[in-house]
């Protein structure tokens, strides 16, 4: 994750994850852009349970934009990408990509989230830790 | 509600719903079940949020058992009844079954759902409150 | 529906659409968007279902924009409006909201989704029905 | 997963799997078992795909009893197991459990689901293929 590289996390696709028209559901694509959010925080070191108590910060997604490219579909191996860059003292912006995996990666799903964090009592913007580059 | 009569609730299928075999995906039914167990309460004039500060009280699920008797399908009108008997003094069972509207109903699902009810702060069991017949 | 009135369907917050925050999870308020859009098209007299058949097009979800502005809680009553505009011969974008009912309603999300019409079998655009305004 | 070995597989408890009462909500560990019977099969070298089309059949679960013995967390690591046996000719009995891991796992969750192998044409009762024990 360092020197520019990106970090990512590979996604298998499950029957929750489709519809009746045989790919994944449109929403469900948002909780695999979470979980690489999620583990990307991890390979930190750092928890958001213990965030929430010191410093006591929580992240909050504000906006997103999703372009849909391809369909995924059962039993695909996907690989989420996450970069996270600062936007102002109290928010990043992770710019987000969903591949299939395979010799040649397709890409499936190209997406911006907005994330704020925000104190856990008084729900007020607080500086985004250091630990975000 | 009175009188025998089984309370119920109308469910529609949306593509969030379906999976890839073209049908509700088998977890989904759950939420269903869920749905017109919270309505059944809202019927009484009771509210889970009030109910967890006076008196203190909360539902948890701890087993349940469901035969899956017919798929439904995206767009169809769905029943779910639910009836409700107590289980001892800190428990409620509830008898549910899905089916498909129309002028034939068709039932789709049978379901006992044991409930227990559980101090919000202890998380020990309580007395079922008197509103569950 | 018809001079200038915005179609939306009500929509209640039950357990399976909130997460650990206490609040609806970020992925679940497009089901919401999406059972008005399925709800606006049902209102119209169309079906999924029959369009698939005759003329045998599909509607897909090809980007979306969304601004979170205030959470939901389990138990609100909410409200989910649906403004299609078309977007060329062969794409639809709807303007939607979602707001907290009630007697003064409260913004809670905004979304831009632009979906495409394409062919069931082959998967090509197609143009978008007259029924579409 | 010869000689006595249980097949099991990892699961990470995400934010799309809670709910507001800060616990996986109940309807989601249905999605982590059904995981677990899908690496099951795909360990075996198996996949539905294929099986769809050569030999023509499917799964569908058909029943199964639940019993919820203590909630999991945000964040947790799960270990769901999955101990098939034929059940008659044309269905199989997964017995599964959902435990934390760690030094001492804890039991959370205790299944079993019954699941009937279909003819994917005519939906009728087919044999259980040889490669389930």
């Amino acid at each position: 994750m360092s020197g520019g590289a990106v970090f990512s996390w590979p996604v298998r696709v499950y029957w929750e994850d489709t519809d009746g028209g045989g790919v994944v559901y449109y929403a469900n694509y948002l909780k695999f852009l979470e979980r690489a959010r999620s583990e990307w925080l991890r390979a930190l070191g750092q928890s958001q349970a213990i965030l929430a108590v010191d410093p006591g910060i929580l992240f909050v997604v504000v906006s997103l934009q999703v372009e849909y490219l391809k369909p995924a579909h059962l039993d695909d191996a996907l690989r989420v990408s996450c970069e996270p860059v600062r936007d102002g003292r109290v928010a990043v912006l992770f710019r987000q990509q969903i591949l299939r995996d395979g010799p040649e990666p397709e890409p499936l799903l190209r997406a911006e989230v907005r994330v704020a964090c925000l104190d856990v009592q008084s729900r007020r913007p607080r500086r985004v830790p250091e630990f975000v580059p």
